[in-house]
């Protein structure tokens, strides 16, 4: 099976262990961005994935692609271009310190890539699936006018296409969020959200009964789903529900909608290693199992235990395996050693 | 607005993550000493934090006030000569095996300063608060005669003077300390403590019916704030509340007297990244806060919470700004990520 | 005192913090093995410890026996030669993530030693306890033989013998360590073991009424034990009790048994910074107390406390020392730091 | 003594030891740049020097700026704002194997700046002599403006202008930076440059037969000096003189030239730590040895002297002192151990 | 350009800087062997590199692929099975301190492979190259029936193969080494060898007349050339000159042979960083210059330039481009920096 | 064979690399000191080597024990008490910038040692060599009152004794050096020093004639042995003669005299790992071989090869063994590859 995902990579920099960026005198260097990271799941579970973006023709180009091709991604119809890699530095926090992020990604290859560095026509060939975030339309006009194309072009060759949100404010306004999505949205057949990009995008929230003390009830997430559902005519709906206790401790766990009924999944208690790309493992989860053909609750299942997995992994990257989810997913959390 | 600290900094020398003294083959180097960190929290939130010491003339010297001027601590009070600058070993503890500090202070430049090494006169200049805590007057004789002389110096100028008891045990005995202190108590508008520094340096604690299980009640505390007000006509008394679950896990919260009303903090759980320092850390926020007239019920609540995020950074000093404070104090210790 | 124990010690590399195999460019190199593991906690509480083995001769092995003098572990006895030191790659857990071990072996030195290698009249001589684990004889048959011979010369010698059952099915099948062990067993006086452990070895396994959930009830501990002393006419049965919660989160107890009654430890929460060696720390734990008369409650006090505080220590060595044991089993788990 | 520098501070992040970009996992993170390494340099020699700029207001921009002020330069005059601080990346070289810079410095905070960033009158005011090299007005017309402003202002307030000429090919060409710096040069009274800089900024050069072999011979600097001055009028003209006989040694010297006489420096066989800032040592050093009043041949030798020891440093900054300085001038390279 | 290597890999453990083992608490773990450093090599000039070997089916196995793909190696021909990877230990010199080696090779997956684990016919479709090292053969019988298949395969196929004769006293005997290797030779193209691989495998060295203090003349070298070329006759003979100053300091050369004229390269002085896959690095510039058809003359000065440049990298690995051995290879050895 | 050696072991703490002390945020921790140095040496050739000092009964007084137990040096007669184990900063230099050593080591545990800390008569029970350095008697007047008592005790005994001279400017003046030592020297059979310190310590200086250019011909360093030799009658004088071309290359060779012929040792080129610890190792090398009965020359060859190969290790210990240093003494220092 082949899956293309399609946006930007970043050079991630991270002080070591809890330093704030004040005290480091070095930087852990990673490399993520939303699809990437989705596309290191799928490699990791055994799928053909292909990674498509736009990267600078110098050493740390270079260092990425090498970076991606050890973890199987397949890198062939990266473009190769522009000024730089879009670089973010992360400090991480613990207890009630947040983790902050620092992007210094403006002018970056992928954000002034051009039509032609894309041939759609070959990197959908013979594709079954297609993924992208509410990140790489927010990345310029004509990168969201490319994303369209894509899924244009996704559309007519029968390749499914699935859409994170991921509502970023520092990027683009709400409104302008709202008017590319809405043109962009009539081609995916699965959508993901949680209930800030619902209402953030697009607008879309529960009624006032349904939320109590900031929350939603369960009632105020499918009302979600429906009119996410209603809206744009998508097969699926998937929610991820994270509470943050902390910095250290959240809680994790997911919904799924067909239009249909409501599938939710376990709830994890999750000490935290890192946080960062815990939405984008739900999604290689997601893929991964709707291209097997999972059932409802599986999928939910396998989507949730593999980005819960995700948050004791250093980095952006999911690096577990297909059984290593579906021993947890089929109840076994008690972190024993595997000797 | 001008803030003068006094007392002693020491290099910290750290084994990297857990490991035991005996496993090391490194040691992480920082710096801190309670009145040093204190000078650094104010620093961080704008203040014009002046520390008083004195430090040899070598290049440990040299590193120690470069470390204070990198966090915006003024150092042109600082005196140089003496023999050496104290050094304290810490082992860092996790779940039921607490964190091990070794001393190797004796004999330092500041355990051996002369009157002559500080002009309080020309220090106190413009300044608006003196803050120390009670190991400086426990480094010697004469450095008690000097913080007293400083004391008498700051009442003369007008500048508000604070002191955390902090008894340390390795340094005088208790008969000593009550001896010393209750001298110099009487030039102090603002005292911090926690119920143990109060019984051992002065013999004030709880009556019976308010300890139970070896713990205080709200009463007992309030009980302690009222003979330490009593006794020495402290316009404020704060206290610092800590339960200590484990090395890995305490509640954290504080208690304010102003002679009329007591006002109790939230409580936080904390999952400890480093412990040293918190108390300095809610010194800092204290005078901070009361600096700017903050009411009573936020000066605790801003103190506590300032100290909370202590606990999640390495190293004696607490490196975090007012912003992340109130943010913290104004209830979200979710620990969302800050994009 | 004179203690003697009998195994395999192996180099373990383990990835930096949480680092997946994937993921790291250094291992850390450290040494452990149940037997030597005992001994290191044992040479720590002041008892004369040796080591018995058999290891190659080159700097590995080398560096193997410097480390293990460091921690003042006799090695006199250890015999060199053969091809190598066996290595286990460790990959630490966290959360719903489980630890993960790599055993490279195979054709070490003490797995292929002979009989002639180890002098168990000189060995014993003066010698007060020995101890192996289950481990030991499923390095091979010959291995297997010295560990009969080492048992029967101890008898003769008055050396009171124990075994912590230690299962290991990457090493041998249940048929294999049931002819062997059975064999073995009537010259040990302790035996130590987990519910999983009694019923792989030996079929022992409490009946129906006595497990909900999957989990024993202590009745079911009471069955496991007595059937193993009834079995085996052991003078003492000890049981450690782990609820692993998650890779990060373990409670931990212990039961110990003298044909007479039974005796529960207080039960630890415990957040984990090493769990590789928790077994073998409750051995040498136990073998101090009964070493040095402990009643039964202190026996298993002690033991359980010393194996929930090497929880919080890198490595495979329980590095700490009595008096630290001490303080935990008299309830001192607040982790408050020590200055 | 007062002295400003004007220019562009990086982010400067290599790879540990001799790592390729390929290879690494983490980057040690540094900030350099001409301007601010000379004015490390002045600060280290107890020079009251300050560092004019522009940089991000965001936590990367905060944490370049505590760097700096723990080198003790005074970064008072720092405009905040634009969009981010230049990043270059480092791959250390060794033997055959050159050091390779990859420039990531567009749409810095600096290369964006307004006049109106910069009060030259308030910069200026009692200062003694003002920096900068050909790199600040070689990042944008209005910086090259702004530079021009500050010369003009410089003289106006009878302060001395000192510039490195410092061609950079990936920052303007050869036609620009020639017309660009000929404006400019008239403002300026120490030029510094090394014959590559010369003819490629102004195409001044040797005449052939005073060329050998592609190197320059004694007369050849002779004829570059001349040149120099007598285009621009300069009241000395200062040249560096860097033999590279591998990544791993140099041969390094200087020559000072003041329209009268040459005075060539002993010359150093310099076994290469880090080479990156050797230039800006030596303008550190010149500068300071003229503030001071040193005849001919001692500025010289210190000059070359201090940037001798630079190449055994890590980092772009001269972290070395006066006396260390003159030590090495007087003629001790033994390197002996300090006790 | 298709090109096939085929031999062992090894886990490489190293302690940092030069430590000795006895010091070390971690290893840097890299990969390296013969075959597989010679692939990497081809891999970075742009070549279809496939690496061909047995790995252990385990996270140690999935790592080293991991590697190599990320360093643009094939793996698809890797066969899985056996029991481990090999491991080599590696300690750096210094000075007039050696570099150690302790192999802990024996019972790899490798040296267990069987006939039926490689398809050559597949392997070498559509391939143009093939290259092996003395090392193959001497891991076991089976693997030099192996080698000695795919040498006739690829005779049959039209492939060019070439040999390093690599003698490793610690495989075989040089009686061993002389009967296998003599089997094989007449399949072989293109030999490499030093003078002590020459002598221990084949018996073959210079008369006395061109041997002075132990080391050979130029005629001493052609002696051995041509003896190889008339035994075997091998088209090209090409031989590495490696004088040993001290671990820190080697002089480097090659010698080329066509069965006419000799070709010497130039000499380098090499400041070491990492001397080892110094000579796998020569046979991968040696393959991709005769690959291209560069003239002898071109061939030798490629290999050998690229090769000293290996010596200034970390790791086995030779992490070099075509260009940055052109420029060496053109005379550019001042290692200057690339800005 | 039975050796003691007696003196102060401080903590060593050392900046990473090259680091200068400003710019370090960690400390290696080892161990050193003139005596320690040589019983590790000496432990490291197989000799049953005691270290006697004291140590303070704390954390790093164990670690430190643990450290010398490791390199299998006895710690049966350390005495434990006192205040603090003494420090010194090591900062390593490179090429023309030298290493600095800075010393915290007044109030150590040796330092205040008292008489009644040390029995000499069960100490040198069947002891065959005793050995200590100048630096031992500086320590204090009690210190130097033990040392004359040990070696009394020695002579008494039939014990060698030995002294490196070894003046410390910074611990006593030269006069009460002379006035110290002198008393102490006739009872030592074997005399360690340089030129520096023969006339530091008493005034033993070679005459003009025999020095050039502040260098001593090998006349002047006769001169300085026989005028040595002929004051205290020692049996043996041995002189290291290092001739520092810069901080990364020495020449180092050895001169011995006894009494009727002089032995010059080959002469070493040396690339500096770390040179801290050379001299001792010196001592270690001529000691072992004397022990042995070496005759004088291949005495002085293996101590100054023993010592040469000190330089490439890091640390102040003489980590090599007598294979290698024979292997060196024996004429190869080639640095080739052990494999």
């Amino acid at each position: 099976m082949k899956v293309i995902t399609f946006g930007e990579i970043m050079l991630r920099l991270q002080p070591p262990g809890y330093q704030r960026f004040m005290q480091t005198q070095s930087f852990e260097a990673t490399f993520g961005g939303g699809e990437a990271n989705v596309a290191v799941s799928l490699a990791n579970y055994g799928i053909d994935a292909h990674f498509v973006t736009k990267m600078p023709k110098n050493p740390i180009g270079d260092k990425c692609i090498a970076e991606l091709r050890k973890y199987n991604v397949k890198t062939d119809y990266i473009s190769r271009g522009g000024e730089r890699l879009g670089i973010y530095f992360v400090e991480k926090g613990a207890s009630q310190r947040p983790s902050q992020v620092v992007y210094d990604r403006a002018h970056s290859s992928i954000s002034t890539a051009q039509p032609a560095d894309f041939d759609w026509d070959e990197i959908f060939d013979g594709a079954d699936w297609f993924h992208f975030t509410g990140i790489t339309p927010a990345l310029g006009d004509l990168v969201a006018e490319i994303t369209l194309t894509a899924c244009q072009k996704a559309k007519e060759k029968g390749v499914k296409v699935s859409c994170d949100l991921n509502y970023r404010k520092k990027l683009w306004t709400t409104q302008k969020a709202n008017s590319v999505m809405s043109k962009i949205m009539p081609f995916v057949n699965v959508v993901i959200a949680n209930e800030e990009d619902a209402e953030k995008v697009f607008e879309i929230k529960a009624s006032n009964s349904n939320i109590s003390g900031g929350h939603l009830s369960d009632e105020g997430y499918h009302e979600v789903c429906k009119q996410l559902k209603d809206r744009f005519g998508f097969e699926k709906v998937a929610i991820t529900l994270r509470e943050s206790i902390s910095a250290s401790t959240n809680n994790w766990s997911g919904l799924l909608y067909d239009g249909d009924k409501f599938y939710k999944s376990a709830k994890y208690e999750i000490t935290i290693v890192d946080r960062v790309g815990g939405g984008d493992s739900f999604g290689g989860g997601l893929i991964y199992s709707m291209l097997n053909g999972y059932d409802m609750q599986d999928t939910i299942e396998f989507a949730v235990a593999a980005s819960c997995l995700k948050h004791s992994i250093e980095g952006d990257f999911n690096l577990v395996s297909v059984d290593e989810v579906k021993n947890l997913a089929k109840g076994d959390g008690s972190g024993r050693v595997q000797r």
